[in-house]
């Protein structure tokens, strides 16, 4: 095997490419900052035990292990940053008020979750902390939105679910709370006869509640039908409650459907849980949603809410940026050439210097114009 | 032990550091842009080979291995981008043209290279390809000087130092090239007593060419000193003239110093290397020269020469940043409030939602102004 083949569904970022996703980052963090999101950068490995805080195990699956050659204990490379960054809340920020914080970077997944998943998503987020309020749920879809906005996406779908319907059923039922991970997996893939065949021994209110999820997606009256053939738990009630009041705050522009079976996520979320799909990708493009018990398991129980996306796959949606026109200017130690080139650059100009050999195939740059010498003076002549 | 404690030499960057890391890489990356140079994202994890092509036994020892799930193959985390970059330009660009590279991103080590090291640095740099002459080493030491002037950095030394030198004494003795890891890390040592144990079995020439070496250290008088004491080989004169050519070249404001000895690299460098050195910081925080021999190791032999320097050592050098002063507004669904803030934004004002509680503990902003509702209007008032 020759040894520059990269392993699968891992790749390189080129420099068209690479530009794209540069611009777009710098966007959205820099919109992040608008909105009052403070930045953050965790670390790329963490012991295993504070990485997996909180996390469900299909985390724990994805997460790459490693012994460290110091301690002697578990590593792992980081998966998700969101539990990174609700440590930092709790331990190293340790505020008592609000804090908005955001994030940018890689993170690895020891197998890809589809077929062309990439395994190392460009994750990009941000998480509001301490407020337990639907208006923070809100915030976070509406900079979920407007990051979207800045990819150049304008008309989405985002789906709105919530884990405490599951959670309201499983609790009242000790049968299926054992097969929890199962239901999870099963709901998320709308696998429906795989669900009959689970729920055949469970008492006829669960089969019929769990049976149910699958269906209930449409538009805000799917509401007022789960009302109906849910069972009337507590629970249940509240987290309805919540999806409408949800789905009256983000309309607008934006298609908003519900779809109480769409529980793909990190298996921390608590609340309320969004999905954002866009035309022409099957996958959604941001996941986001309420996870107040990740704090817990850093011994300080904060209310938490946020959402992430994949930059790389966000930056493919925008069209290729043109070449950026340069100027070429030959190589030497003339004082009078270094400041012309100097001023130029000052100007934002790109100036190539030239060193041997035909230069025109780059991806980034087109040297339309170059620097030559005429009667004293550096000056500038276009080419071809 | 408590699990939000983090591993040793590993740490997160909070708010305050963070925004001088992220915009001291945004000036950095578009100076690079300025001289032309294409920004890349190579993968985190790469099969070992691959990562491993033309580096020495250092960068593997550094390197943390995992078994990868779907081909069962053994993979490395980057412990250098260098190759990375070098294994692009060779088989994913393929040009026959002169190629400017850009990078950014973290690498990961499984020891510290000192006490107080990070096991984590953030490593970014530029490399050209496909130019073997001088110029292209002047350009990218210019680069690098360039890059710490960003960081607030003035007066530097510059270390210049040549591995043909080492290379020319090792062909000609078959006896040292056994010892060649261990005269490395000896001469980056500077460990005399050590090199007169491992040479004492060595030819006299050898030997004296070995223990002069350390002592071969000061201004460009030093270049005289070698033609003198060094053995007459045509190698060991290429070099010089070499050294002496560059170190006219880079001249200008900055102290050069030639230290034949300064061999801290990765082990794949083949030609001139050097070392930036500033006040106050005991290790290089900027490293380069030539490394023409990985290109070959990806089937394509291709002159090479670049730097890189780890980012979150160099914004410590930057003075923290004042809080950037912010606007705080109500919570609501007015759609004039939602109109105004929208153009606060738009105009580069930080607007905070008020949620419930005191958010002035922030690193980032300070809320000094507050948005009010008065006589039908949206106004911005100071706060106290």
């Amino acid at each position: 095997m020759p040894n520059w083949l990269l392993p699968e569904n891992i790749a390189d970022v080129l420099p068209s490419e690479a530009r794209k996703v540069e611009e777009l980052r710098r966007a959205i963090i820099d919109n992040f900052h608008l909105y009052g999101y403070e930045l953050v950068m965790p670390p790329m490995l963490e012991y295993l035990d504070s990485l997996l805080a909180g996390a469900g195990h299909d985390v724990e699956l994805r997460t790459f292990k490693l012994v460290d050659q110091l301690s002697g204990r578990t590593l792992g490379i980081r998966a998700d940053m969101t539990t990174q960054v609700a440590r930092i809340d709790a331990h190293l920020l340790n505020r008592s008020s609000i804090t908005r914080l955001c994030y940018s970077g890689s993170v690895l997944h020891t197998r890809p979750s589809g077929l062309h998943a990439t395994r190392e998503p460009l994750q990009i987020g941000a998480e509001i902390y301490g407020h337990a309020g639907l208006e923070a749920d809100a915030e976070i879809q509406e900079l979920a939105l407007a990051s979207l906005a800045l990819a150049g996406v304008k008309h989405v779908r985002m789906d709105l679910c919530h884990v405490g319907i599951l959670c309201a059923i499983l609790e009242n039922d000790a049968d299926a709370r054992k097969d929890e991970a199962m239901l999870y997996a099963c709901l998320r893939a709308k696998d429906v006869p795989e669900l009959q065949k689970i729920t055949a021994k469970y008492a006829e209110d669960t089969r019929r509640a769990l049976l149910a999820l699958p269906g209930l997606y449409g538009d805000a009256s799917v509401l007022v039908r789960a009302r109906e053939v849910l069972p009337k738990l507590p629970g249940i009630a509240r987290a309805l409650n919540e999806l409408e009041s949800l789905s009256k705050l983000a309309g607008g522009a934006n298609v908003i459907t519900i779809d109480l079976a769409d529980l793909g996520g990190y298996q921390y979320e608590s609340g309320v849980m969004f999905a954002i799909y866009v035309d022409g990708l099957p996958n959604a493009v941001a996941r986001g949603g309420r996870y107040d018990h990740v704090g817990e398991a850093f011994g300080r129980a904060r209310p938490a809410t946020g959402f992430s996306m994949d930059l790389r796959e966000l930056a493919r949606l925008l069209p290729a940026a043109a070449p950026k026109r340069a100027i070429r200017a030959p190589w030497g130690r003339d004082a009078k050439l270094h400041a012309t080139i100097a001023s130029l650059r000052q100007s934002g100009e790109v100036v190539i210097h030239s060193l041997s050999g035909d230069e025109n195939d780059q991806d980034e740059f087109e040297c339309d114009r170059a620097l030559v010498f005429e009667n004293g003076n550096w000056i500038i002549k276009n080419l071809g």
